[in-house]
């Protein structure tokens, strides 16, 4: 598969991920991902940059991410909020194995009930995408997000 | 047409149609659109979600698009702004007839006169895009955008 | 070579610039251009709608901007930020001899220590873009921002 079509094939894997996720369909998120032992975690570019591995958030399997989709369903359900992402930059940065490494730019906004639009949080996807029987699943994505501190809604996946 | 050729066209569309609009151009704003019976509507996600009608702005012909026109040119002449939009997440999600069913995320900044620039709305598209002669055209641009609250300068498109 | 080849290769060049800034890999920030005459300038859209050629930033040469990095290493080190590129509606607008004339709307995030993102600054980029060996580079570069004011910090390239 030439590098071209890898790309096109996961920018079409990344805007479904994005709009499943603006769209709150988030029991649909895990189906991104591949059955086994996939990662997920959330972390800030300063413990990334700096070789730290606390990540604020961290899944290493399906199941812990159906946990937390419940754990999202008993938590925000007071204060309800439209996140809006945007990715670009998308780079096919290598290839290890059957695995491509892919690099991308994400910014999200989020819209509380009666307030403006604010940026919510921007950064970038590190993701590891794998073919499944001929469709791109992520077998890691790692998200290292720009701010220092870490947001308070920060309990939902990017 | 393959959906991926599809999307490319489309995504030529949405380029062409925001740079028109951050540039003001509005007076070439309703040719974006189809000669018969376009419909272009700015609505609430809140009011989209629960199945209302209510839009914040609704245009269903070219002539009340170029009406609309006139009275920006009218309204907005004492609080000059910039605006910059960026689309992402170009999707295909359907096809009824000729007409190809397009969804995308789209943000807006402004920047008022001695301001700071600052998120002015984002949303979704919910767009139906038909082929004239070979170049596509909105049949119908549906601006979903996520705040509560209706800006005070949303008596221009989007 | 047909237009919408020059733009994957120029949507392609265009991520990999914004990642290098990102990154803050600025020592490579010339190697985005031509080696003989690259122009680089970040002006108002205010003057440059209006014609005049007061730009906020000028670099004529490789050597200039290579002085401009030294300025950056300088300048920024008490003052450590995070910034975050999106580009979009990218457009082939014109050819003029072996140069493609190419514009996009950008948006720029950015995050200062122990504070919230925020919009740095949106705008335009007019690109000439040429094949030097088969890879695009910049002989141009004007960054046209939205802002009336000066951003404080726009000592470095966008």
């Amino acid at each position: 598969m030439n590098l071209r079509d890898v790309k096109t094939e996961v920018e079409e894997l990344l805007d479904a991920y994005v709009q499943c996720l603006d769209d709150g369909r988030y029991e649909e998120w895990p189906d991104f991902f591949v059955e086994e032992n996939p990662v997920y975690r959330i972390i800030s570019r300063e413990n990334h940059d700096r070789g730290l591995h606390l990540a604020t958030m961290s899944c290493e399997s399906r199941g812990m991410m159906e946990d937390r989709v419940v754990a999202i369903r008993n938590a925000v359900v007071y204060s309800p909020q439209y996140l809006r992402h945007l990715v670009g930059a998308v780079r096919v940065t290598g290839q290890e194995g059957d695995a491509y490494k892919i690099q991308s730019n994400y910014a999200v906004f989020n819209t509380m009930r009666n307030e403006e639009t604010r940026v919510f949080n921007t950064g970038r996807y590190l993701d590891e995408v794998v073919f499944v029987g001929g469709a791109p699943k992520f077998s890691r994505k790692v998200v290292v997000y720009d701010t220092v501190q870490i947001p308070s809604m920060l309990v939902i996946p990017i």
